[in-house]
């Protein structure tokens, strides 16, 4: 049994999800390991991972307004407001989605189904760096 | 250390949580490994996996209740609307749920708590073909 | 390759956010592995797990005011009343966050980002004691 580390680091110039499956896809391809499972960490708590729908990138737009609509951005509900009017909606968002995704590997690949992507999802308006980290177990 | 994989084909007929314990307590029993860790994983963006109370049904009824009221079907927010009023509305119930779960193994067993059970939840009303794979890892 | 496992048990009085990052830290730093991957999981359906912004209190005073507004105590939409009014909407808290999340280690250390804790989030207004597994695996 073998492990590997890496990290994606990916800047984002606003809120949206970001594809990362190109990204993961050639670490997991380059790591010489068949079966195992790929873990995948954000290492932030205003933006975090996703895996959704990587085909018609209506969807992507769709849950933007989905989340724009259930966290509102200045809701007076919140008290944490000096690093902005999206900084705690970004941090409520984080939580309804997800900061770890492990995904099993099989012949040397993210044993992603026919319609999945793995997404960063950026929740905050400004450009961040966002770092994701990648853990590979196997064999 | 050894690792092993699997496969469970679940057969769903319209929207609801659908109990798949005792399929993954099965596989765990006869995979003859007695300490590790289990990772489940649905390859799917229009159905989740779910730990959840598995002693009164009346929860799996409300939980789904809770999800229809706040994604509900044919949202006039929604853009992607070609597959259905249900679709992009699975999409959003999946993002707020789980697409892996990983639960240690402890004497054989995955250590679930008392009332957990494990649910796929399906998020379609039309009848689906669902995979989630399984890896176990330990010794 | 080897694995630990551990359990934290947090006693709770009250609907709130608990942070569990200082006996999580600890036993990863007594267990002699260097790099692998941690997984925390909790075996409740009322109380689940978060990483999120452990500098500011405030954030976690509003994540609670959010849950509380998104999932109102004693909604008649739930017919799940017989353990109180809070019992439904826990186990829909938890299945809006994690029951679990893994973590790379590096150098000895969970690879938390500068401005993560991990948080047990306890749904019920009742005390309860709440236990949460580890597993260690790694080199």
């Amino acid at each position: 049994m073998q492990q590997r580390h890496h990290q994606i680091i990916q800047s984002t110039n606003g809120r949206r999800l970001y594809d990362i499956t190109p990204a993961v896809v050639r670490w997991v391809g380059e790591a010489g390991i068949r079966e195992g499972l790929l873990t995948l960490y954000i290492q932030h708590t205003s933006a975090s991972i996703m895996v959704n729908e990587n085909y018609d990138s209506d969807v992507l737009v769709d849950m933007e307004s989905f989340f724009a609509r259930l966290v509102p951005d200045g809701d007076p509900l919140f008290i944490h407001t000096a690093e902005g009017p999206d900084d705690m909606p970004a941090h409520v968002r984080s939580a309804l989605t997800q900061t770890s995704i492990s995904i099993p590997v099989l012949d040397g690949k993210a044993a992603l189904g026919t319609w999945q992507g793995i997404f960063l999802y950026e929740h905050r308006r400004m450009q961040h760096t966002r770092k994701v980290l990648l853990h590979l177990i196997g064999e």
